[in-house]
């Protein structure tokens, strides 16, 4: 039997990240925006500053089990700030591969990381979905959050480069 | 005649921030939302480790005026992160007081939010706006923004700290 750990990721897990993240961006139907590489994940993540923190689920096999410890998905946050009320979290990414899906291993991210959010005085766990992830959507409301772009009408909006690039005169 | 300077806020801002904060919120028409104080604000931002960065939109009299310096609006960022192309910055909140509008102060401080982005490598800031909010929502996209709740469905969805309790079973 299989057990499965949510765990603080490593540098050394980059690699397996970057491979989550390609198929999360692929069932997202969004793959062309993906641009970032490894060595970015393992400097922007590990470095003196971290930009970002991630954890891992991971399924450990039984002893006399042939294959490893395997990862088979990831939650990926940060800091952010409510001027409303104080520090949150941010949960940028939470993929769990299609075959280990159904088994509570999505739960078992989004719980780990609350757990975090409130041992470090955070008030409010934020993410976003896509409103065709209907499957997400539900696991999320079942676990208590609110949707608020339908509640207050919040709409997510997004300079890239080029326009940033135009605003600033460069 | 008057002129407008952006500027990094000091802590001896933050009593004009919370009070700009509140306007904001009562203009959002969620001001019961509001439960920062100004001694959070000063020790959020303005520690060691800042949980964000603030510019504020100051009136500079002309000499022999009789007013002196008067802050009008503010912008409030993070460093946030993107698993597609790494470091972003988000802005939290972006205000201007009613009277001082129609002069171009909130295109400034847009300007300025985007200058620091791309002096800090971030490819993206991201913001979230009100769908009633059209004034708004027009200034972003003629500066260049994309809706995406509108071009792809993302949602925002967030969990308060009672769900976070119970997700964490405390």
């Amino acid at each position: 039997m299989a057990f499965v750990m949510i765990r603080e990721a490593k540098e050394g897990d980059c690699g397996n990240i970057l491979r989550l993240i390609r198929e999360l961006a692929e069932y997202e139907k969004l793959s062309d925006q993906v641009k970032i590489s490894e060595e970015a994940l393992r400097a922007d993540g590990f470095g003196e500053t971290p930009f970002y923190h991630c954890l891992v689920a991971e399924i450990l096999s039984a002893p006399g089990e042939p294959q490893g410890p395997c990862v088979v998905g990831y939650g990926l946050y940060y800091f952010s700030y409510s001027t409303w009320n104080g520090r949150n979290i941010y949960l940028e990414d939470i993929y769990v591969k299609p075959e280990y899906r159904g088994q509570g291993i999505g739960s078992k991210i989004i719980k780990k990381v609350a757990e975090v959010a409130l041992d470090k005085g955070c008030s409010q766990l934020r993410l976003a979905v896509l409103d065709w992830n209907k499957r997400a959507m539900d696991l999320y409301k079942a676990l208590g959050a609110q949707d608020l772009t339908e509640a207050e009408g919040w709409h997510c909006f997004r300079f890239e480069e080029e326009a940033m690039r135009e605003l600033a005169g460069r």
